[in-house]
């Protein structure tokens, strides 16, 4: 039980996704935008929604402005209840690479903790992605986040 | 703080055991059994069994006959109540190797969601393996599923 | 998509992570002091006292004997009521070496198993760490454990 590919992406991507997911943790919601390339696609969507095929998600951006503007909505809209948030990410499934561009699926977990300390469940489902290498950086060219419940009212809150 | 063993097979193991979570949280219960050797060991036990030497696990097969049955059952059974599962699994523990096979550990944790969109915690544990290289796929000789809690009644409808 | 650190301590830093935690989750709680260095410390905390510049824990040693202490402290009033745990830790993310020591974060989550078999989120936040290498041996100088909710009631129960 021996080899490995020769140049193994995984351990990168593991890198950026837990990145991606303490920036968030950490409150640092600034450092978002640049987890993506300008333009770029990020979507919330549920696993039902990708199973009928409806494209749409529930909340869409396809630029690093529109990520800006939903911090800054964020900031101004989270001044009454203070909450928390702990991703936990499994490992990243390689499902290809083309042109530079690396296609993998990374599956979540999200507890969200409330100002009195409560903790609940808030998310779990899979990162559908498509990576790119930008002068060493990797960034999300597209990051699909597919919720495996259709429950999204409180979900238009926060970046997932 | 530099070295590591030569041939580390842990990203092996970790890889496999991120795409058996996968195959199940993405409802391909058909590849499943390929995930065993033929003949094989898969139970389903608690920490408290294990800990008072039973043996015998609620779920138990030992092919992959048996493991195509249980698909079958559940495939017939689930026709009324559409749930999801999604695994987290940890870093798995190498504890031993011979002849071919590593013995390994790796934690756990499953949510459930269920037809409406609720979440919840549906089992913690550790899976006990004996894994073989069969013509360079990583396979389970046995795999038997360590549940922490004893609450098994839900536990016999899907493959953990 | 390729390059990595040539020398890269994150796996073995994953490694001592995952058996730290599987020393708790198998209710080894002696081989607890081991993972750190002596003199050490050790604490547990919560995000609103570190932002808040408060230094002090709720749990605090500064020695293998006071984490000894602590241990047998736990077995003693454990008798009447047994519990589990399942951690869960993400990827530790380096934040700086210096002096052969390295300075980490590494998200967790931890699940409570009563006696009745019923599960709660017990914990989430992140392990703040100066790690140190002892003669081939990682073991943390510091490890801070930061808890994103600051309900303590019960947290002084075990180690974290």
């Amino acid at each position: 039980m021996a080899a490995a590919p020769a140049v193994d992406p995984g351990p990168r991507l593991a890198r950026l996704n837990a990145d991606y997911a303490r920036a968030i943790d950490d409150d640092r919601l600034e450092d978002w935008p640049a987890f993506f390339t300008d333009p770029c696609l990020y979507s919330i969507t549920s696993a039902a929604n990708v199973r009928q095929g409806l494209e749409v998600g529930v909340v869409y951006a396809d630029s690093r402005g529109m990520l800006r503007d939903r911090v800054t909505a964020l900031r101004e809209a989270n001044v009454y209840e203070r909450q928390a948030y702990r991703h936990l990410v499994g490992l990243p499934a390689i499902l290809g690479e083309a042109g530079g561009a690396v296609r993998s699926e990374t599956p979540f977990l999200v507890v969200r903790i409330v100002r009195d300390g409560r903790m609940d469940l808030f998310a779990t489902g899979r990162y559908v992605d498509v990576v790119v290498d930008e002068a060493g950086t990797l960034r999300f060219r597209e990051r699909v986040v597919v919720c495996d419940s259709s429950r999204f009212d409180t979900l238009l809150a926060i970046p997932l």
